[in-house]
């Protein structure tokens, strides 16, 4: 079968023929159905070396936002029928920690000893015909198209996971959050905002085009600049908001977000450009809680999914062939895209 | 001025010229701007006698749901002007107790030697031209309308209480809310419930029309009957709801939210019809809570009033005249309306 | 090897000699260090029929609280060192649905599917030298001692999920716990709720040397009997506990501790006597919980294991050599234990 | 009456003779049980300016940790006995906003526009022979000792605010806490995490006599040094704590508290030395929430005064007479304390 494989640190995924997988014990066999194309993707192969890239370590097959068809149980799983839809959770910690055994993969405790990081990150992932995952990583869509659905399992699970910790402080009427960066990460965020609370929601970016949009979906939008604090502050009658997500995650959009929300709110980093915010008794609002996330959990994914098949949350997605899957990533890199790049193995079939 | 009077116990109450009250320290005199009539009035004049009413001790003013703009602020008073917008928090409890102190009065750990239990309900209410309450009562409505307001108070708290305390089990993609009862407060909890939760919405009643209304706000109805319990398990794949309210408070429709809702679910009695619950550990979903609830805080009125200047929940009204105060209760007495009914003592001025 | 066999429904079990089992893909091979005799087993081999026992159809080897020591991995199994001892986690349900990747195998969705509730209920359990078991149930004890950690897995798991679930109602100073029952799981409550929170513990029983070993404990015993619920709100200063726990189940001792419990508080039923619990809006304190509780999950008996590796719960026990596995079932059901007790498959060794 | 007196910026207190107040409407007057001496109120008289010192403008009697018995009651007060002790909150918001209606008055959204802080800060406090404050702002100390009392106001509420919202970080067991910092308000933090969870205790700081007093009630110590993370890294399993209290608040303090703590912890900053910390999405654990914490609301110093009244947390005191009053901040300023500095104006009376 086809397979976009990353063969080497530094060097550009390439598009080989391997053999079929078999599924193993626990395992499933899935016809991928989507494959999503995401930024740390880029990362892996671009930016990493034998010494950041340990749990990253080529050759394996990219893909780690991914959604198929049933096509083969391995022996001892049952459950499951050929031909249904499902997406895959990526984490794979070692199944038995305090953290794994609750479906919190991602913090799994023992992840320094772990090889790989996740299906698609340090072990074959969905980027190929055909891929083996654990049959307890799936997350069924019933009738839902499982193509858009590919997204989910990151850009979508990722945002979620933020917003469910601040839950508690978007709890009730009058509530205000505050989404940095509106792009593919933010516009999902405003999805899941929309369908999981009342509140009120802002949104900040640079780009005329990304607010536009926002604004669509109802968000009040202020442009991300030197009075962007004030007129924040001015639209929630001078309490700051409940909540942030800073989907960018550098040193001024860090201190933006910290400085437009309140007494007792989350300010939730989920962009990854490694910016440094600060935090004083004396200058950020009491009780402020700055912190971060990193994707979710296994219950999430399929709280994610629901939201899915009730039409609450829809990934925008381009479509890409097997044979263009390079294209797609060629897309990404260059800054492209204006949607998310899924590539459709058996696009047409 | 004129005022609508409880002078007796088993006695319509009567419109009676009565003396303008003074706000007293740590008050505040409000010019009406609508009053609410509320089924608990009903039982008040209608039902209770010396021995259950000790806490609605005649003679008294009516009016639990009021709303209006500041007159005049009583000794000490600060922080308020003169024409403002107010909806009042109704409950007054000994203000000094542990509950009171966090703004929970109707939980009052002193009620039973409170002489009243609410301003309308054993003190002076809203149903007059003029009423003195608590300033720390009062709860700003800024630019939005205070008439339609007025049933917020109760008709509105009410309900926003009871699904606040059920939030958690709505947190998330994926749930499912049972609405019992799709009168008034019922289908302002249907508003409430799309505000602030992503969770499908399942309403159940006998009235076709009630039926109808919420099926315009997209909730999924099921008509009352022996099949009410199977076809809600079917909608939600067999699981059961998340939470479900009920808004009757008979055996039966307690009875049916438990069989319709899930292990882990919670099962709020809102209506006070006195039906009896059962529960028992093999036939209940293990982990269903069996609840009911009671008015609500402060800080949630606070709430509920910024969802109504957001437009996210808006009582329907139908408002009356002074004079024709007394035809509203009739009409509520005889079951001849289909908006709360909102006593609008300074119409046309 | 030896194994105490369920081998018919309404037949005392046996010990037999049976081969032992080699683990299968994500299964270890635990040499038992110790099995937990308890209720259920008896209403298994006692009471239940082919209708009413379909998950625990025989023939099976029983111990559903077992721990051990690493004898061999199966296929694919890392991250255990032979010998190392471990606690078993029970429940098995179909390891992909929501609940079951959170780890609450116990609320298993596919339950009515699955053939087999837990290890040692339905499925070959530890009560025999060598079990085997999936790796994700395993939680490991450490240097402690293994032998008395085996009832923690059922009769240390039960209380805890039931505390945990109530400790948001117990968060904080001036706060009181209920405890009805205080035999064997009604005394490692005690231990939980003082390990866990600062509430003054309250326990009630008909048996003095019951009351006598709680109140080593610091706890306040208040004899069964018509005058309970008074004393009880003398205690409370007339507001009720907030959060009370029955052991025991039936009809007037559910009554007992709804009627000793306040507003907003918590009663879990967690003794499975059945008896029946009413709920009604005026006679109930309002948002009292009524619910009940069944087993707990993966997470939670890691906390369980902790406490118990810290020192601070500790079940009381009295150990039973192989041979002697049937004298202790006998000593459970003619009411003769004092203490779990635990059949020590290789004592002496 | 004899009164300590802040007369001016930058000045130390005089012992005055001033008239004895009378307590408006909704006020009482208290005879002054106790009035501890807080680091706060140094910074009040030594260090603020008319600018920074906008809350605290002089003259005022100081004093904002204040016990005593009701003397005299004011107009409308009601449910009060003469000669009943009492514990006295201190901040005193507008009354009226949402955080005020609820208790939290200490983050009163009009906080801008008020004159004072608090009782004891801004306007007259308890370090005289009677003091006039709010009714509601009372909490009833029953028979417990008033005067040790007193300090719970701000040294024992301030503590418990910071860990009663860290409480769902240490829900459960096997949960870590840390202390940084063993003075007087670690130490009660100490006491607190006791009495309120089940959480392993480790405390830090560079005084050998503050480590051997908290050994003495169970805490882990590890000197404050170099090696400090590492060491609290290897008694948490690698894992780091669940929760850490900064009672320094310094930049390295702050930055060891995050270090030692773990995946989704929580790293409270209460102590005011103003270090900053800093946050990065790739070197601090993911969902580590860095945050920081004043004063407290009036229902947990309801909860604070229970614990008190049950003998689980207990301030060590040390008592001066009114005509020491100088004497005790004098050796507060020259850090000649080991416990609280209370003063008593009637002594041996």
């Amino acid at each position: 079968m086809k397979a976009v494989v990353f063969e080497n640190y530094k060097t550009f995924p390439t598009i080989k023929e391997v053999e079929k997988p078999t599924p193993g014990p626990g395992e499933v066999l899935l016809k991928v159905a989507g494959a999503g194309c995401c930024h740390s993707d880029v990362s892996v192969f671009h930016d990493y070396t034998p010494e950041t890239g340990t749990h990253t370590k080529p050759p394996f097959i990219l893909g780690h936002e991914t959604s198929g068809w049933i096509e083969e149980l391995g022996p001892g799983v049952t459950g499951f029928n050929k031909g249904d839809a499902y997406l895959v959770y990526g984490p794979t910690g070692c199944g038995h920690c305090q953290r794994c055994v609750a479906g919190e993969e991602n913090y799994c405790e023992n992840m320094a000893t772990n090889e790989s990081l996740a299906i698609g990150l340090g072990r074959d992932g969905g980027m190929a015909e055909y891929a083996v995952v654990p049959a307890r990583n799936l997350v069924p869509l019933g009738d839902a198209d499982p193509i858009a659905a590919a997204p989910l399992s990151d850009a979508g699970l990722t945002p979620y996971h933020a917003i469910k910790a601040a839950l508690p402080h978007l709890r009730g009427g009058g509530k205000y959050a505050l989404v940095i960066g509106l792009g593919g990460l933010g516009q999902i965020a405003i999805q899941l905002l929309k369908a999981l609370t009342g509140a009120t929601i802002i949104g900040t970016d640079m780009k005329p085009e990304s607010m536009a949009k926002a604004e669509e979906q109802g968000v009040i939008t202020v442009p991300s600049d030197e009075n962007e604090v004030a007129r924040i502050r001015e639209i929630t009658s001078g309490r700051g908001v409940d909540a942030a997500f800073d989907f960018v995650g550098i040193a001024p959009t860090i201190a933006a977000a910290q400085a437009a929300s309140g007494i007792g709110s989350r300010v939730t980093i989920v962009g990854i450009a490694g910016g440094k915010g600060e935090f004083d008794w004396y200058t950020n609002p009491w009780e402020q809680e700055l912190t971060s996330a990193y994707w979710g959990s296994m219950s999430e994914l399929h709280e994610v999914a629901a939201l899915y098949r009730q039409g609450l949350v829809t990934p925008e997605v381009e479509t890409y062939s097997m044979d263009d899957a390079l294209v797609a990533y060629h897309n990404l890199v260059d800054g492209k895209l204006t949607k998310r790049a899924v590539v459709v193995p058996h696009m047409g079939e």
